[in-house]
This record gives structure tokens, sequence and C-alpha cells, in this order.
């Protein structure tokens, strides 16, 4: 499948590598190619800097926003939570129709560590998108987890934990579940409607906070029942 | 050891049933000792009213919220989260040097299901509640389940799941957490201090909503790391 990726930070990187390895023509699209091929500083994970990580995946391609956006049957925001309604709303038209997976977190670390978000409780960042984008199908999922465990959710015990979507449309919802089940979740639960992104959205200030207390960034909840 | 519960509903019911079997001796505290006894309708798990009840639990008193609070060496709040912060401040001097177990959400039902809450994101009612007590060492926990999974985490997978206390006093917490091993939890995880309070009950907005998806109340997460 044709996918855009928007964003250029390690979850990009991380996301493209693995759709790369299953298969995907996959594009990535940063908002100034110059300057993000420019950058020669390692990533937070000290791994290497996109232009050269571009080097050892040469199937992936880097490109403006618009550009990864019209590629992508399937489009996946990996901004940053303050930059994505900006940034996806540049592209709106290259989105219009497609499904667009929602990974973003609206985090405020304005106020210091841990981080709070800039919207909850009766809205989330996921619904903002929807309503910026009423042609495009938002489907919310993989936020609740770090960009390692979304992609090779068995590198945490073996894949006994949980991945939660929701969204609008049940198509889309489907689709992006096919493509979880690639990656290697086993157990996805459908919340519904995109309303429950508050819930997903709001469950990350508690994540932050365990990954403090825990110390590590590769846990998850498994939804026991 | 001497337990005072305030509340009266069926939180309070289920963790004072328990705690007089564990061997304590309990006294429940309401706001109206002759309105409660009044009631004749069964709680809504379709449990019997507080009256019955009390004659099929001998041990267990049921006073005024000053008297259960003032017979407590650990006090339990068991109120709603709208009643929460004006029935303990009522208590503030019998609840001094005490260890109060805020068990508590701001739920907000105000807009609707699934609820919203009263306070969150950079504040939460386990500190508005700690702001209000200052004499009193709040430990918030087992918010994040039913109530009869508080009292019997072995009624779901064996109790394979996690519960999470935090709050600024490291004894009463290590306390708590001897009564939540009492209970039946074997994975309490410490998270720090009373501001991740916010994470807790964050978190509880995804329960709503789990809760509605899954059709059950008796699930809970398992922090798998």
């Amino acid at each position: 499948m044709n996918i855009g990726i928007l964003g250029s930070g390690i979850v990009a990187k991380t996301i493209a590598g693995r759709l790369d390895g299953l298969g995907h023509a996959v594009k990535l699209g940063t908002r100034d190619v110059k300057a993000t091929l420019g950058r020669n500083e390692p990533d937070m994970a000290g791994g290497p800097p996109l232009r050269t990580w571009l080097e050892s995946h040469p199937r992936v391609t880097l490109a403006t926003q618009a550009e990864a956006a019209a590629h992508g049957e399937l489009v996946i925001n990996a901004l940053s939570g303050v930059g994505a309604l900006p940034g996806l709303a540049s592209v709106a038209r290259e989105l219009a129709g497609k499904i667009l997976v929602d990974i973003s977190n609206p985090l405020d670390f304005s106020k210091g560590m841990p981080p709070s978000l800039t919207v909850a409780n009766t809205d989330s960042l996921g619904e903002q998108i929807q309503r910026e984008l009423p042609d495009t199908k938002v489907v919310k999922t993989l936020n609740t987890v770090n960009a390692f465990l979304m992609v090779d959710p068995r590198q945490l015990a073996g894949g006994d934990h949980t991945m939660i979507v929701c969204g609008n449309d049940a198509a889309a919802k489907a689709a992006v579940t096919r493509l979880l089940t690639d990656f290697g979740w086993k157990d996805v639960i459908d919340l519904g409607d995109l309303t429950n992104a508050r819930g997903t959205e709001m469950y990350v200030v508690l994540w932050a906070r365990l990954f403090g207390g825990l110390g590590t960034p590769m846990f998850n909840v498994k939804i026991v029942r």
C-alpha cells in the first residue's frame, strides 16, 4: 500500500522503517525537506539522523507534507501534538477522502514535566483534527505506547497487552486494525466513535507518570477482562 | 484496626463488608443516619438497602460522618466526587493526623454519559482534598476499579492486574498498601506524590468508556512491563 507519514521525528522514522519492512511504499512528509536533511544530530533514542537513516532505507522517500499526504492511500499523523493541527490543515485537500491514522497526543510541556494536555476532558486532539478535516476518516490509535512498541508489540511480553482504536468510520477502523495486526497487535479493542479519543489521550497523563515511576517507556496496559 | 468509612452507598457498603470480614472494627458515616436507615430501595447492583445489610453485618455500625471519622485510625473516603470536598471539610478536625484513603473520582454526569471530570489535567480531586485537609495524610488508590474488584481483585484473572497508590506520606502509603495486600492485590505500584492522582483520575475517563465498550465493570488494567 502507498502510505504517507507526516513527520520526520523518531516516531515517524520508526513507523516508516516498519512499514517499509512490511513491503509498503512509504513517503515521509516534512515542512522543509532541505532543513530536515541538513540535521546531523542523533535522534532522542541515539539513532542516526534522518539523512543517514534514509540511506539505509532506500525505498523510503522524504518529501513535503503535501507530497506525502498526496502519496498515501492511508496517511499517518506522526506530528507533535502542538504541530498536528496546523500541519494537517495545510494538507487538508490532499487528505480528503482518505484514512488518517492519528497517533499524536496533545502534550503540553510548557508547565514542565510530567506533561499536561492542551485539550482534555470534554474534547480531544483527535476530535479537533476530525473537525479540521471533515472529509477525512480519522482513526485514533497507537498514541498509548512508545514508537518501538507501536510497530512491534511483541517486544513486550510476547505482545500480551492491549491497543485501542476509535473513530467514526467502521471501514477505516477495520483497515487500520489490519495494519495493527500486521504490526503484531493481538488484542485490539474498538471503543467506538472518535469521542473515545478523550479516554485514550487522557490515559497518556498516567502513561507519562508511569514512565517516570517505572523508569522505562517499554510498558503498556493489558485490559484484563 | 478501627476504620471509618465516609459514605453509605454501594462502594462504602462493599468496602465495609470486606473490612469487617478481615476483622477490622468498621463504622460507616452518613450525613443523616435516620434518612439513610429509612431508605428501602435496593442499591444499584440489586443489593439490599443499608438497613437490611447492617442487620446481616452486626459488627458494622452506622453513625454520623463526624463519628465515623473520629472512630477511624484510618478513614476511607467513599463519598461521591461532588460530595467529597464538602463532606470531608465538615470533618477536618476529626481527620487531623490520620490517613485518609481517597477512592473517589471527580465524575461529572451533568453533560450526560459517559462522564467527564469536574477537575483534571493540572489538578485533581485528590490534591483538592489534600489542600482542604492539610493535617491529614491523603493516599489516593482504588479509584480505578469498581467496588467489587477494589476489595477482592482475585475475582478477576486470579488478581493478575495492577493497582496504583500515590500520596505525599511514605508511611501512610505503606499502611494502605498493607491493606491492599490484605484485599488480595499482588501488583501495587507506588507512583509517588499526590500529583499522580491526576493520572489515575484521568484514566477513569477511559475506564468509563471501556465499561461502555466491554459491557461489564469487571475489568482492570495490568501494567505490563
